[in-house]
């Protein structure tokens, strides 16, 4: 299980992260509208859940029905959904050369598993690194947000959305931590930005990207 | 992660492995009897499946209408349902000075996802482990049997017993392996014998560990 990490180098993979309410959704679908506009071919996914067995997963661990669960069978179960996803979707597109936008990836398994639960950080990561094989994005945007006013848009709130403010908070810091720890692949951006103005400097990180031979067109 | 191993220091844990049809429940069924006559209190019990979560996990595991599911996807499935079993049943049971006998644990995941499919077993391993909290049963009791044997009792095979006679080889060779290299926890008996006589070798080999004093009554 190496921590070095693996880029793909065909396609080019960009994650966005950032806790509820951020607009995760929204900018990574601007990115995908702005990259095929461009010519390019872009496969938007997310996680948990955007698999067959991905989205049973997802409704275990967002169920308020689920009840409690084990911390460790809660990251297992994040750890199984990335597995599938990765290596059914994520990789296959990347060997084709496309650009695969994700809304969540291994980044939200550490802080949210990792920070806001009592697991050891070092191990949850382990088992997340071996679970995707170690695939890195080339660029993650974290979208950063205190977390009361992303909490404050929502009225029904999933078993994730109804942790304490302290939860979401340790959630944001770590996301912040990640991101200066590597700030080569990172793009960290104020959330409460317009959405036009966060959508532009999304794009002037992931244009240069682009520019390798390898990516269709 | 470590890999010596924990063994929980009251109640005692016994598990059942061995390959399909090789007489596991039977012989902990067995057990059960024997030892509740004796006046102990004992929790059978058996993996995948035996939590509400897990009971989900094992149907998308075993489930022909699963599809294919990617090598880590399963491995990651079964490290899930371990980990609620070992939280919420295995060691509250083992923590009240109880007997606990199941069939099947993590020797089942390193035999059938290590030697079965083409993932490192070290690997496999070291998320069972964690998984697990590298809990250790005292006695493991393998139910050696030829795949032919074991697997001809059965007409309806679901996706683990439906593969191949040289898989169930390799699960088989892994069970005696695992159970040579550690002898002191290990029992292997041959799985064509009388019921009677299985059961009486069994025993013999448990009442020992029950004469501790930690353990009830």
């Amino acid at each position: 299980m190496s921590s070095s990490g693996v880029y793909a180098d065909t396609g080019v993979f960009v994650c966005f992260e950032g806790g509820e309410g951020s607009g995760k959704s929204t900018q990574s679908r601007r990115l995908r509208e702005a990259l095929e506009a461009d010519g390019h071919t872009v496969l938007l996914t997310f996680e948990p859940g955007d698999t067959p067995v991905g989205r049973t997963l997802r409704e275990i661990v967002l169920s308020p029905e689920t009840g409690e669960l084990s911390d460790r069978t809660e990251s297992l179960l994040y750890a199984a959904d990335k597995a599938e996803h990765v290596d059914t979707v994520v990789r296959p597109a990347l060997d084709r050369g496309e650009v695969v936008v994700t809304d969540r990836y291994v980044d939200s398994a550490l802080a949210y598993q990792g920070a806001g639960r009592a697991l050891d950080v070092a191990e949850v990561e382990q088992v997340m690194r071996w679970a995707t094989g170690d695939l890195r994005p080339h660029l993650t945007v974290v979208l950063d947000l205190e977390p009361d006013a992303g909490l404050g848009r929502f009225e029904g709130r999933d078993r994730i959305e109804g942790e304490s403010l302290e939860f979401h908070q340790r959630v944001r810091e770590a996301f912040q931590r990640m991101a200066a720890a590597a700030p080569d692949h990172y793009l960290v951006v104020d959330a409460r930005l317009p959405v036009d103005e966060i959508a532009g400097q999304v794009l002037d990180r992931v244009r240069p990207l682009l520019d390798r031979a390898a990516v269709a067109p």
